[in-house]
């Protein structure tokens, strides 16, 4: 028998190691590998050598699969690194294939967003070019959810059930008061505004927050947002604001680059989003005003993942190892919604060239005419991903993640 | 028999309602009050007419008393309202003290920070002043455990929990990369670093995050920081440093103050301190650097209290009610440490002009000489505040907190 491998690329999110876990148990329950490695660093830990034996962690780590599961970030770290075109340049191909050869890998699983699929794309053509029969996977994750043809990715309903809880503690924590506030909190999403939407989520039937919701989709316009800003003030005497850091002006400028401040060094500075909208408000409308940047939070916080989610990115991993066996190379495992009512994803996979590069917009008619909600159409779409709430080990009052310290360079000794 | 009224003031935590739960049970276990009412917004509410009947909403919502311990922000909502001295203008009095005749009250109950005990004492005194037998007493809350004579302040241990968790989450996020960064954590506290002291409970056996922590305490010297900085990147590639809003310079000035910036329309505005030291930073050293503001998600985050904490306010509720049953009246009750290990907590009081207007900074031998960490007394300190996971309802798949819609306006029909 022969081995197999796998890698994880990209931002980090809950699910993706998720995704790892579903690799290993179905590499485990195949019973066609003898060995499973980790490549640390995405592909880079090929070409530096640093493998991770993943059989033996599963022998000495107990619970390593559920530890795994429930572990944000990524336990075999990522990479930055784009291989060239092989036909330019095939000095990495032949060292990765060298590698390939040397550890017995039958099949490369490649967990990762669309540069990652760029990657799986690239490996899997050269392997046919050179009648090399190693079989290449993608497994999808993304908080983003801009990935085509899956119905969605793996760690983006955490991340949505992460921004609708917290929209929901920062409506509570806005409602004190019997005075007029703003609230605005910027969620990631440069190209697709996903995440922001799912901020939607966050309304019951008392609360009403976000009032507004703004995404990259719809150009945004100076002065439909002051009056929208002045509308909701006259219905709420605090109005909360959800806004992508990637919404762009008519010109399809990127609205954090329309506002830049000077430094007291002179050096102009982009400020997010959420500061400039904070700024637009303080220039137009007599109101106190705050702005608050998820940031990093909403990709690492496991503590809030959701069991939807997770599950998925396991079914997923497991599933890649499946189609290896079938034979497939150079495809992604997809996710296929059959139903909402009740809930069924089934899993499916597509070329890798159907993803690689591309992005997956909300579409137009899930948000409002006014470009400042969204629709029930978004509403019944994301609902189903955020359900389920995991259990969390704690350990000294904080959460039992798995160890990550092989990621760390030997810099010290004590 | 007659009745008692509690109200809720300053900035929220997830605890307050805890204490508020801890009255209305005392109050209800006592059977000396006909009706337990709240004012809402404060004091303010008793200016306005503003008073919810809490007695019916024990008898109408299933779980109110569960449900309040865990939700987060003020039920009763808040004010900054301060009295002014009865001596210059006693016309507020004169209206307060009528309606604690109207609405027969007993005992009035204030639960706030140092501002809010300012006012305990103006009512006292007052009181006192025109024979008036009503029994004042304040219960402490502020996520900035900076109130005097108290071991420490419900809010405090939940808000610490949550920096902790995120603070070990950042550190997961940041570990990904085989290449040094740096990235900065702003916690607030403006005058105590408490909360910033706190993400030192992040660390594990594998977890070195936060590398550096820096408190209001101590001077924040440019020179040293950038030099801590360049040392920690000897050790580390990603260098998590934790920082108190409130950090000032050898002067007494907010480095947050030291490093305006101006818009695009002239004006100059203060950035935050966190985006001050990104800025530090990448003008000195040539890495990657990113700064993340926790904002008011550490003092709303009721999805990770901890049960230690939720448990002691909902005790001090109690206690308070006991005290003016006792007869007391100008005092605020206190948590007194017994000991660490096992972890022990009476319950207490002291006069509230022991704790109104006066803050309790981290004593400086909490803090390491460098001035760039906290020592073990700190540790063994908060650690036993941060333990104990509460149960949190989900409904939705978000977190099923107590309808606060009685804050709101009537300013929408629909």
């Amino acid at each position: 028998m022969r081995n197999c491998l796998v890698a994880q690329s990209g931002g980090p999110t809950v699910a993706i190691n998720s995704s790892l876990a579903g690799v290993i148990q179905g590499a485990v329950d195949s019973r066609q590998f003898d060995t499973i490695y980790g490549s640390l660093n995405g592909v880079q830990g090929l070409l530096n050598g640093k493998l991770m034996n993943l059989s033996k962690k599963l022998e000495e780590i107990p619970m390593f699969i559920e530890l795994l599961k429930k572990s944000p970030s990524m336990y075999l770290g990522s990479c930055r690194y784009q291989l060239p075109d092989y036909n330019e340049d095939d000095a990495p191909y032949a060292y990765i294939f060298n590698k390939f050869e040397k550890y017995e890998i039958d099949a490369f699983f490649y967990i990762g967003g669309n540069d990652s699929m760029d990657t799986v794309d690239k490996l899997s053509t050269y392997a046919k070019a050179i009648g090399n029969d190693i079989k290449i996977i993608g497994i999808p994750k993304t908080i983003d959810n801009d990935l085509c043809v899956t119905d969605h990715t793996p760690g983006y309903g955490s991340a949505a059930k992460y921004i609708a809880s917290t929209l929901l503690e920062i409506g509570h924590d806005t409602s004190i008061y019997p005075i007029n506030s703003v609230t605005i909190v910027e969620i990631m999403g440069r190209d697709a505004g996903w995440l922001t939407g799912a901020s939607v989520l966050a309304r019951n039937k008392y609360n009403f927050a976000p009032h507004l919701i703004y995404l990259p989709e719809v150009p945004f316009v100076e002065k439909e947002f002051i009056d929208d800003v002045k509308a909701a003030m006259n219905r709420y005497n605090n109005v909360v604001i959800a806004v992508s850091e990637g919404i762009k002006n008519e010109n399809g400028k990127y609205i954090s680059a329309t506002t830049a401040v000077e430094d007291t060094f002179g050096h102009s500075q982009l400020s997010g989003t959420g500061k400039c909208l904070e700024y637009i408000i303080k220039q137009n409308i007599q109101v106190k005003v705050r702005s608050v940047e998820i940031n990093i939070l909403q990709r690492s916080a496991a503590h809030m993942s959701s069991v939807t989610d997770i599950g998925e990115a396991f079914r997923l991993g497991r599933h890649a190892v499946n189609l290896s066996l079938e034979g497939k190379s150079g495809v992604m495992v997809t996710a296929i919604r059959r139903s909402n009512n009740p809930y069924v994803v089934d899993m499916g996979d597509t070329d890798v060239r159907n993803v690689a590069g591309l992005v997956k917009h909300v579409p137009r008619e899930w948000i409002n005419e006014r470009g400042n909600d969204v629709t029930q159409q978004f509403i019944d779409y994301v609902y189903p991903l955020i359900l389920g709430e995991p259990v969390i080990k704690f350990e000294n009052g904080i959460p039992d993640y798995l160890d990550v310290s092989h990621l760390f360079p030997d810099k010290f000794d004590d």
